[in-house]
């Protein structure tokens, strides 16, 4: 090794940029320096010795250590800031500044040296030995290196009966989703679909304790998802009629409403709609406008649309077929309000004419969806009899006395909106189930589809470029974690649904909803590019997978409103821990603070970037946990702050907006990893590879997202973001010859997927 | 200030922790700073001087220096890794461990008092002087502080009496975007406007020289974006008949040919078509299959679909309106192959009826743009005379012999794309125009709707809750940034189009219709969710943008594809430098890179973060060069690797394509900073200042996108990645009271923007 001392000679400065760069960037590889160094050694005019540092310097086998390689640093970067502008100009102006620095008088000679550099590497061949086969074709023709059967049976659960159900009945081409049909035609058609599930017994499932000996949901909810395979009109209507115009009865309803409608709701004898959203009034439920008064004399309830904004709206089933619907409004008896109930106003009579004081209105053509007759609903003081306040929770008693065994008004206004939780556990599902079909469209495409390649061979399949694996396979890991995510919550929800408080099983809800509704359309949008024009073509599914799941994010709660509703509530179970053990939870929370930052910001802290740490689900959660705390104690602080200042809570909870939302896709991101890293644990061995796999690509995806968070909070190092970048597309690599096998794993009937692409020859020979 | 040798009292070391994170955590303010003094220092059993230690560490007026900190912060690390997990598992066992580790013997005194901190901080209020003000909802109905009409007449540039007549035509009510209609109908309804625009003389503007007399397509080119505010069937349309299938003759037709059709093309008495792309091969034009051979005995062209890959598809105005359509094929004359030409044939009769030998289909229906009648054409050994193939670049002569005046087959393969071009040009400008259409419906309901908010008082405006400026209003940077490299480039390309090699000029245009499609469609994604269910309904308008410019990521070059053209066209201008100037051009790159590498990785290289420097746009065009540079010199040298293998140059692309896609990003971010400034000082000083944050907005945005990347090359700092995130907001703050010109200055017919919702009452009052 050179001594560093050497860098002093006046000779040598003007190659020091070259020194530097030779060993500093990870560019010049082991050859190029070989070259490097027999090439400058080789020079006529320079001295021996300094030959020999050259070479030193340069020698493969030896590299420079790093004070030696810091103290070049140095050098460079004083010469840069004494010439500034003008040394970054070129080579000959910095090494000029270089022997400058050094007190050379005679420049000349090295720089001349320098330039006769000519034909620097500019002609070497074949030094280099990199992998030069390409990937073979048969990657995606072998079979898949774990039993499929076992990964489908891991997927679907404990009701995989009722699954094989709903896929029988998608399998049969009558029920093939439908495109392009004119609107009216399209909702009957749908409609048709709902008699014919009704008639096969799909409804009953919703109804546990009513119309099925089921313990429970689950069974709805698994047909449910089932069904999103197909088309997604159809599962949108029946969601309105068995989750939300039923759920609404079940839940809300007392024993006796129940027993009187649902029967007739599971059999579709009695269609109905779902009317809460308002025009005026979509997210902000607490405060609708739709107005009914309690009228002793009568014992009738008054319903009544006072403006236009209170106009009912967005109402499934509402345009055509519902004869009646469960309305939300706020409620006045004697005087008093007492916030927002349910009552079921009928709309229409029994063939199909709007009853007296009702208007109704279509919504009209929407993006997507259009089998589904959305309507605007006003009342003009419609009146029915008292009995039709869903009374669960609340009821007028024979006096005309509001009576409720929920006392305060905020909790009575959350066990309504109780309802909707269902609802946004299977839309989550259902948009989790379009994005395996717009994958596996678009997987499929990609592993026969070719384009571009090698003269004189094949052309390339599009699955063996890079960009087109980083198109498709985060959205395939996506997929599986809010899968897994779903199952485990669906288990959660249909064991507790309607036991007491489930706030904080409404917020996982929420945000899992959150989370699989983007993510599923995001994956959906992606298949679609990646399928090109044949994407665009609704004969292949695409389209409508894309224009029926965009409304997604924004029904049944819309994302940025859910967001901040989990960010809420898991600032309120931090703030409990406060109430509850008080000023040494604060403590406690500094504390761990204070051990976070000592653990990963100290020089001791180790960054391993190693593939088997990088890959496993222990670092990747550990990450996610700790972004999920980190973002939660600073959002606590913030929010305290304002408290404190006296800020109303509307404004402080905006001031943070941004924060907050951040704070509940860490939350979500953490669920969906969870869920996962369990499956793996549950998972035959094989399966648990080709998922272990699929699995890192989603954790280490979620950390290649916020990898400038994690670097800002010294959590993840420079070269760990730099491995992780790098991780990804070797898991890419690896998982090609599962990917056939990870999609065929969710056994979607042929009948809902593309439209065979008439390529008479796979290999499109060439002319 | 204490002496740090105080920090190893035995009685204080409980409290290290809570010291640490009072000065080392952003989260804890000056007041709260003050608090934790004087509760701490009040604690009984305190040793004075202790007391007195504690009180210097907290004093809100002498924070510690950083080498206290550095002290402070190696014996918590040291407790933590002595104790490993435990440490972390809350406040008593960490002060437990420091109080162990400085070999105290009676913790508990301490660790009591630590205890008895039970409501520290708990009930404070009002120490905190936050800004509590609400923003005023007169933001937006003030005035903007700019002139409108100036910015408007900065947007339309030179050839604004072309955008006024576009306008004009979109505000009849009868050229309103249809929606919901029948494909056939809507069809009709799209020829029938596309007729009109022919009688108004815009299909005139396509052919300089032969049909108007203006110089150079741009009033074409300005006519085309303008009317992308309307139907985009209508636009996608003019743009087959016009720049399709009239620019195939007017590119690649001798004189003859252009006088022979092109006045019928404008006047759309010849409807026609351009058919290139093959079912088998999209975006590998040179690899079609369609094969036309020279017959010399007849003088007959006979073009031929050999293989059912070989059909051609999508081509507009094929399924039902063309009459003819240039058909790009494999040309064979006597036995040899001349590589990729174009044939005009004959399709169909003056009545429509297809001709004999030509079968046509239709591609059905499509998820948007189904005013477009796209078809695929089947050629059965059709017989059309020589003096169909289009002769401007290659000939078959009388004694039936091929010839050229570009020898080169590979150059003249990309002369005929070269046709291609203008319409990437032209759809790039429609992504903006609907952009600028879907962001001005959204930010107009943004300012109008208004949902949630504090009790009592109107609920809050959209636009105020941060979460939504942050949804829309880097949207609208991002327009204006495509919108002015758009208007640059366009006038580059019209005074160049044609003119002998242009290979810079269409880099330069794939890097543009990449970043403005993407950008376009992302866009008006985040305009329908902006609107919620209104941005689901086809009467807003945004479901029918969303599907519409869907296509526009893949028609006219698919963005991955052109990604790479981009990507190569910049490593070839980078190797022709070595090839020009040898090996010193090596050596200067090499220079450069020590240059930067010494610039950014230094320790007295400054970051500077305060917001003059951030907001400038000279320090964002500074940062957008680094990246392209870097990736360019990378690329280069993983290329060149990989070359000096041996590796087939299709598998080097494939493996570094990651980087060239990164690369092309890189270079369009430029051009769009590049033309936004450039815009920034041709404005009116008023202008200017708004532009200007928008502006910053945009460079700013692409920094943070990429601010892990910055990171790693030691561009950016950590402090100055935190800055940026925080300065966005602040901008975006800044901008609301232009939000409204900021829109207005597009001047967008009414008729082209959403309907008005029914909303009776603005402020919504509530019950």
């Amino acid at each position: 090794m050179t001594e560093p001392t050497v860098l002093q000679e006046p000779e040598l400065r003007p190659f020091l940029p070259l020194l530097y760069v030779a060993w500093a960037d990870g560019d010049l590889g082991h050859e190029e320096r070989t070259i490097l160094w027999e090439r400058l050694a080789a020079q006529p005019g320079l001295k021996p010795r300094l030959r020999e540092a050259l070479g030193a310097w340069l020698d493969p086998a030896n590299p420079p250590d790093a004070a030696s390689l810091a103290e070049l640093h140095g050098m460079l970067e004083r010469a840069v800031l004494t010439l500034g502008a003008e040394a970054r100009e070129g080579w000959l102006n910095l090494g000029g500044a270089m022997a400058k620095a050094g007190g050379a008088t005679e420049p000349d000679g090295a720089l001349r040296a320098l330039q006769s550099l000519e034909d620097l590497l500019g002609q070497e061949r074949e030094i280099l030995s990199l992998r030069t086969e390409c990937p073979a074709d048969a990657t995606f023709s072998r079979p898949p290196g774990f039993d499929v059967a076992a990964l489908t049976a891991l997927l679907d659960g404990e009701h995989a009966d009722v699954r094989q159900k709903a896929r029988a009945f998608l399998a049969d081409p009558r029920h093939r989703a439908a495109y392009g049909m004119e609107k009216g035609a399209y909702r009957e058609k749908v409609f048709g679909w709902l008699q014919e599930l009704s008639d096969l017994g799909f409804g009953d499932l919703a109804f546990p304790g009513i119309t099925t000996a089921a313990g429970d949901l689950s069974r709805f909810l698994v047909a449910f998802e089932t069904l999103a395979y197909g088309d997604l009109s159809l599962t949108v209507k029946a969601g309105v009629q068995f989750g939300l115009w039923g759920g609404s009865i079940y839940f809300l309803g007392s024993d006796a409403q129940r027993k009187a409608w649902l029967p007739d709701v599971a059999s579709l004898k009695a269609p109905g709609c779902f009317a809460m959203s308002e025009v005026g009034h979509g997210s902000n439920v607490a405060d609708l406008q739709t107005l009914t008064r309690y009228e002793h004399a009568t014992r009738e309830l008054v319903v009544h649309t006072p403006t236009e904004s209170a106009r009912k709206d967005w109402a499934g089933n509402a345009a055509l077929h519902a004869r009646a619907g469960t309305v939300f409004t706020q409620l006045e008896v004697d005087g008093v309000r007492h916030g927002v109930h349910a009552v079921i106003v009928p709309l229409r009579d029994a063939d199909g004419r709007t009853l007296p004081g009702i208007r109704i209105g279509d919504c009209g053509t929407k993006q997507g969806l259009n089998g589904v007759d959305n309507g605007r609903i006003w009342f003009e003081h419609v009146r029915v009899p008292v009995e039709n306040l869903l009374s669960r929770h609340a009821q007028i008693d024979a006096d005309g006395r509001y009576q409720s065994s929920i006392e305060s008004p905020a909790r009575r206004f959350f066990t309504m909106l109780g309802t909707l939780v269902g609802g946004r556990l299977s839309i989550a599902a259902a948009a989790v189930s379009a994005a395996k079909v717009g994958l596996t469209i678009a997987l499929r495409y990609a592993t026969l589809r070719r384009q571009f390649g090698p003269t004189s061979e094949p052309e390339t399949l599009l699955l063996h470029y890079p960009t087109h694996q980083r198109r498709l396979l985060p959205h395939l890991a996506a997929t599986y974690a809010a899968h897994f995510a779903i199952a485990d919550l669906r288990a959660d929800f249909a064991a507790r649904v309607g036991d007491g408080d489930t706030r904080q099983l409404e917020a996982r809800v929420a945000a899992i909803k959150g989370a699989a509704t983007r993510r599923g359309r995001d994956a959906v949008r992606a298949a679609r590019e990646a399928c090109g024009g044949q994407g665009y073509l609704c004969v292949n599914r695409l389209p409508d997978l894309l224009d029926d799941t965009e409304i997604f994010t924004t029904f049944e709660g819309d994302n940025t409103v859910l967001a901040q509703l989990v960010a809420k509530s898991l600032l309120t179970n931090f703030r409990q821990q406060f109430e509850r053990k008080g000023a040494s939870a604060w403590v406690r929370v500094l504390a761990q603070r204070a051990v976070d930052l000592a653990a990963v910001k100290g020089p001791f802290t180790t960054h391993p970037s190693d593939a088997a740490t990088l890959r496993s689900p222990a670092f990747q959660l550990d990450a996610l946990r700790f972004r999920e705390r980190s973002l939660l104690q600073s959002a606590a602080a913030r929010v305290q702050k304002r408290a404190r200042a006296d800020m109303p809570a509307s404004q402080a909870a905006n001031e943070v907006q941004e924060h907050l939302v951040a704070l509940a896709e860490a939350h979500a991101d953490l669920l969906l990893l969870e869920s996962f890293a369990a499956a793996l644990e549950a998972a035959p061995r094989d399966v648990a590879v080709a998922l272990g796999r699929l699995c890192a690509v989603f954790g280490l995806g979620v950390l290649e997202l916020h990898a400038t968070w994690f670097l800002e909070e010294g959590y993840l190092s420079l070269v760990q973001t730099r491995a992780i970048r790098r991780e990804i597309p070797r898991l890419f690599g690896e998982l090609l010859p599962d990917v056939s096998g990870l999609i065929d794993a969710f056994d979607i009937p042929e009948t809902c997927l593309a439209a065979p692409i008439a390529f008479d020859d796979p290999a499109h020979p060439r002319w």
